[in-house]
């Protein structure tokens, strides 16, 4: 099931570098390795801000919870999330 | 180049049936052969809503507005429009 | 799996009382015979609005779509959903 | 007497985690001792996000006041509140 | 028990001056018997607008419901509602 | 003449509580001095929040600025103000 | 005492000219007629808009709502009104 | 030529008073220097508000540019800016 | 004196094809006549909107708003208005 | 390609005055190297703000990514960005 989530990132500006480069970097790891497994199906950057927009390919809303609250960068992100679903007007029989 | 672009149709309700019908199989036939030139790359439904999600891609911003403005349902259409790119933590070399 | 529906209605103030008063019975079968299935898990007014809260157990986002879409009044209607799941502070094994 | 409460918490993102999780231990057994009493009918995560949907079962405004401002997350919290009634579309005699 | 209500009222502008005079006749005489039943406490008119203020005390949510529902000008108002209670500073023993 | 004022009050999640308190005390003090004058009308306590509403009956906007100003909560205070007149509904007749 | 005033004129594009020629020369006269006595102290055009910024000086709030409702496009308008009064930072003495 | 400016003050509720007094001191010498001037046309507040309405004559935009940034307390104001221009409704022959 | 003007048109899906057409050519004609003059500096579409965010180059305030109110589409546009001056950064010595 | 985008710079008002004059000064070279070579085609100050207008014209989303991801500012800023294309009432053949 997809959901299609808009993440924007909130680091404060005056964070230590050092730490912010960990936590992006364990952030990467924990979005490809979701990428691989095909549950994080889409991750596109928002041109110009720090936010991402994401489809999210999941069993249920609980198994998109723990992918969400898994993310090192969770603590400082504001999440906006829609349940979408295959369209009519789709030329495909899956919701891809 | 890819543009994310949230569809909410607001057709009145009291629109004639067959004169609604008719515009929505035009739209439906217009979106469908985009579809097929890969220029519309996805179309998702918002679930329980009449809005769509909506990923083309498009020569130029010219192009995306000419495709935009193309939209049987158009004159009915409130649109929201964000530019995309490739996300640093992406698997994929490319914006798919 | 859970869904919180907003669901608000906006008929004209105008509109013929005797079509109302049928869209408003149909909108009253549809509903009670979602609840008897055990779809529509809730349904309260919010005290001085035409308003209500629901919430929903469907199958999947698809389901959701297809049975909010069925509703004689959605033609008049807002809606705001949210996915709900099981909270860890429950006192219940499950979505209850 | 019901009310729906949107309960969001915004701890702060470097609180120590000692006193984070001291303060959600005192949390979740004060909440689950009032689902035990039948005061705090419902509680529902949101999925994906650090917030929840509360369905409250107080005596008047003044006991839900009370209740409220005994949570041991409340200084972090924003709430919203709106009073509920029986939907006269419900199957139910009462208000669940 | 006390609610805070916001009513805005929206007649359109064009409405038949007569009908608009004889609605509002009837709102004032139902305004007037809930004032001297005790049950709309306090009206008082936001100074330059079409909109009230009032504080109304009912037995419960669905008596509110109730009282809002019958108002004659109800299907051209918004109403903003907010349960009250007595505050730890009045110099009263009640909620007056 | 009336004013209606919503007061909304954001003390830090981690201010000391001693000093909290200390402020808190003189708030209801000089709240209790001005109802007893009279001009304070009242003050209602918002089911669930730390809001209250109060109708202040002032000389004049400079009276009421002088009285909002002396709070001593006043910097950790988001204020709403509107003028408030007798409503053409009511039974009374002032503005009580 | 002083009141700012914000109107903004919502006349549907459609309307008869003639009649929206009538209406604004009495608003017009009306106006005119408030500032010679001293009560419509200032009025000025928001550059581009079809709004006025205006500075109304009334005996009181009741004063403020008649002059307000006496408007010949009143009921096409929207208003934002607060109270206003001398700025400790005035060189004048008075309101001016 | 005329801007309306609305002038919020964000002082932190913790500044060191001293430092406080020192800044407003400033400011209040600025502004009435401006004043005398004509430049700084109208200064009103806001009852109940730590805000102000502004009526400022500038030569053009890079003058009222120069005046806003030359305030003692701008690092911790936030504004609103409109252009005024004489109101054909006017009794007056400029835009006093 | 440059002005960023944003112009929304918000024709009505249904109005006449021809009155459209004929109020568009004629629009289209006065924003070209005001281009040559050198006082509408700029006019772009914001890509998939029917809006455009146009630099116009006014004497004064009374200039700018001539100019708008001039617009054959005016009564079906939202304007947001902001005056710009040159900036520090800019490396050219007038305001382009 | 033209991007259209609003700056607003959101410095912490006891910044260090020296680091805030390096950064700045960082920023200004950043925009004037940009501007030579005809990617930030335009940039004006918002009169009052410390905000800007900026038009970058750009090869594509990915190029205005990595130039507004270069700004010295950039983690004190808030952007909106929309993509600009030619308007039809243009009198220029391109997009300047």
């Amino acid at each position: 099931m997809l959901y299609h989530v808009k993440m924007k990132v909130n680091l404060p500006a005056d964070m230590d570098p050092e730490r912010a480069a960990e936590i992006k970097a364990r952030e990467k790891a924990y979005s490809q390795d979701l990428q691989k497994q095909g549950i994080w199906r889409h991750i596109w950057r928002i041109a110009g801000l720090y936010e991402n927009i994401s489809i999210l390919d999941c069993r249920d809303h609980a198994h998109l919870h723990e992918v969400l609250m898994g993310l090192p960068l969770y603590p400082w992100m504001e999440m906006e999330i829609m349940p979408l679903c295959r369209h009519p007007s789709s030329v495909r029989e899956g919701d891809q």
